[in-house]
């Protein structure tokens, strides 16, 4: 008689099981909106690497699919649970082993949260560059298995750029390390590389190696312009690369978003829409290059403020932080994540408004302008996505590729984008990733239907 | 009857085909001053990609070993040719095919020296940042296929740090494109990434979309010390790092090959040898950091000089890039490349003054101090590395690995040091790293016998 997967698991040391329908029911769900049909069989929590092998040695010894979860705060279903399925919830391997001054580095568990490692960071003069807005309650493992970007990539690099070593357990319960601690290093290819991104589909991320930066104590300066439409404010973003600018961000809000977190914020509305600007500079030159930028907006924008440090600086800030809970007060949102080559920004809004007219609806957007990184957001109503709106949202992506770009910037494939996948890689390298996956990952058992 | 190499290759269109002997000859050889035992049967030029793609469709239905090759500037045997193989030239693919200020990159033909695109961004106030010495010679699809490091590294990062997209023809002649023009990006494995540093073994890249990065117009700073000796100089350097500052280079030349260097420029001895270290600031902080860092090492330094921009400065880097005449006016030089965690800089002299004691050879070493990656230098008599040599060299690259670091921070392992690399990198991410190799390349013929 078969074991039920409760059975084969509960005899582990340092593994916590829970099979409760509520639990159950929850681990359908992250932070896209979206959820499963069905609920997984069972969440393990293994609290060593030790019980992370273990689980995974009894898993492909059964062929049970696994599912690895940090935070749950993916917004492509790459962590949700289904059923037949065990959840691997990585967030009790959450210790700190290590920051070192003289690396400039930290070696962490996987389920360390992205805000915890910055604050110990800090006591040591340094900082954890990977800033996603879930960074309170992501882990830093979920941002390498996503390769995670945020606000300040535009200067600071996404989360690849922050990664040195990697140890992962793979399918059959191995357990392997790869990178390397030294700032350099060539031997023979990168699985490292490879694991960045990949979505727990090629192996289990138990502890990282990351880099740390020093912590700029030069004083910030923040410009706030505003424009009368989006195409102003987009060209005026590609000036300040195109004149060799670096912002550590750089914050487009459209019309349409500017006027309902303006709503949400209480604040009175102008007379006419107005797409918004925030740009934040760092570093030794912070204040020249927040100058120039004045400069360059002004030559565009209705008006234009530049602010020191300081708590005005927050209050425009928490602006742009306001976009998600500002939609979710008018339904349920899905967030996209299409990119462009920087110099295409402008186009792709224009397909944005194409695409409203064309489906009747409104895509509020926002775009991390200086990556070419743009988040229309689709508001309806009800539990699922309605049909139009993943029409609208297919248009949206083959127009991002079709002006050299990607249907996702930085939340990755997971479940909600694995039907473009193929279109976006071409027949040849799906086939070529997938024969990848092959090699690390024989019976499909590692998070099984999501990405390919 | 079966046909030579060249009959089943001589009617190929914007194709050259060399066979002669001199020719040949040469092809057994990169700059790591070895050579393998034979030559290869043939040369192929191609001057476009669907030359190579029809290159590679002949060489596979005919199992043809191919060996790519760019500027032959490897340290590591990557791209020599030997009996039976197929050396496929990829220097007459030297277009760039853009250059985009708006976008900050360049997209460029394999073959196009680094030093040309750099000259070609300079028109446009941009430049490409990486910088191996052999950059007046070497592809920029040979500084991504090793992954080439250099001296600016520190601040700017490996070549890995500069690609943004790939063209490579596989095994089998089919041509795919991999990464991204967008900045960001995120579609299922990443394969790009996987390609950079692979040595030929995976496929032939033949376009490259890279970054560039705006011109620093800010006056460079240069700080030249002096040490008693090359523990001192290597603690200063950490010390650079550890109280964050972040140089654009940091070169550390122990004392006898400074001794070397100044004999070869015909400079007076001083009455004891020394270690030097050579730092260069740059940015709108170039000044301020210049100043900490004269200071720091104002702490161990026998003496210290710090210069603005001018014409001393290249006297200062004149002298660290003399190390290579300056050693093969001695005899013939094995370069070895180890790299360890900064803060066991110190720690990997020692090893390497113990290994000299233990085979009575003396090692000239310069580093690369801010990435931890050292040059230990063997001068040697006759035509091959003496086997005491290479076992003084299997010492060293053990001491790194035991200290956290590798065997190759940026020469890779072509030949070399495929010895070592299971050692390194253990079993089982040895059978990974085999079983990618063979879905790239069931039939082996990509650079056969290199790096695994």
């Amino acid at each position: 008689m078969s074991s039920s997967p409760r059975q084969l698991f509960e005899h582990l040391d340092d593994v916590n099981l829970d099979d409760s329908p509520l639990t159950l029911d929850s681990l359908r769900e992250d932070k896209s909106g979206q959820s499963t049909d069905s609920t997984p069989s069972l969440l393990l929590t293994p609290r060593t690497v030790a019980a992370v092998q273990a689980v995974m040695k009894i898993a492909s010894e059964h062929a049970l699919p696994v599912v690895p979860r940090g935070g749950g705060s993916g917004l492509a279903g790459g962590a949700m649970g289904s059923v037949g399925e065990i959840v691997l919830d990585l967030s009790a391997l959450n210790r700190i082993l290590e920051i070192s001054t003289e690396d400039r580095l930290a070696r962490v568990e996987a389920g360390v949260i992205n805000s915890h490692l910055n604050s110990e960071a800090q006591k040591h003069g340094l900082w954890f560059a990977p800033d996603p807005s879930s960074r309170e309650w992501s882990t830093v493992g979920g941002n390498i298995a996503t390769n995670a970007g945020g606000l300040l990539c535009a200067k600071y690099g996404v989360t690849r750029e922050s990664v040195l070593q990697l140890k992962v357990v793979l399918a059959d319960g191995r357990l392997i390390e790869m990178g390397h601690r030294s700032v350099k290093g060539v031997t023979g290819l990168d699985l490292c590389q490879l694991m960045i991104g990949s979505e727990g589909t090629l192996g289990i991320i138990v502890e990282a190696t990351v880099k740390l930066l020093p912590i700029d104590r030069n004083p910030r300066w923040t410009i706030r312009a505003e424009f009368s439409d989006v195409t102003k404010a987009a060209q005026a973003c590609l000036s300040v690369t195109a004149e060799g600018l670096t912002p550590a961000l750089l914050e487009l809000i459209d019309e349409y978003a500017h006027g309902l977190i303006g709503s949400y914020l209480g604040k009175q509305p102008t007379g006419s829409a107005r797409a918004v600007v925030i740009a934040q500079t760092s570093g030794a030159s912070a204040e020249v290059e927040a100058k120039a930028m004045e400069e360059i907006f002004g030559r565009l924008a209705l008006g234009v403020e530049r602010l020191a440090e300081g708590s005005a600086t927050e209050e425009l800030l928490h602006e742009r932080r306001s976009m998600h809970p500002a939609m979710e007060a008018h339904g349920k949102v899905l967030i996209e994540d299409v990119a462009v080559p920087r110099s295409r920004l402008a186009d792709m809004f224009a397909e944005i408004r194409r695409i409203e007219r064309e489906y009747s609806i409104r895509i509020p957007t926002v775009a991390h302008a200086a990556d070419g990184n743009l988040h229309p957001n689709f508001v309806y109503e009800g539990d699922t996505v309605p049909e139009h709106i993943w029409n609208a949202a297919d248009e949206l992506f083959r127009s991002a590729i079709r002006l050299g770009g990607t249907l996702t910037g930085e939340h990755g494939v997971g479940l909600l984008k694995k039907k473009w996948l193929r279109d976006e890689l071409g027949d040849d390298q799906w086939e070529l990733q997938r024969a990848i996956k092959g090699v690390f990952d024989p019976q499909g058992l590692l998070n099984p239907g999501k990405v390919f």
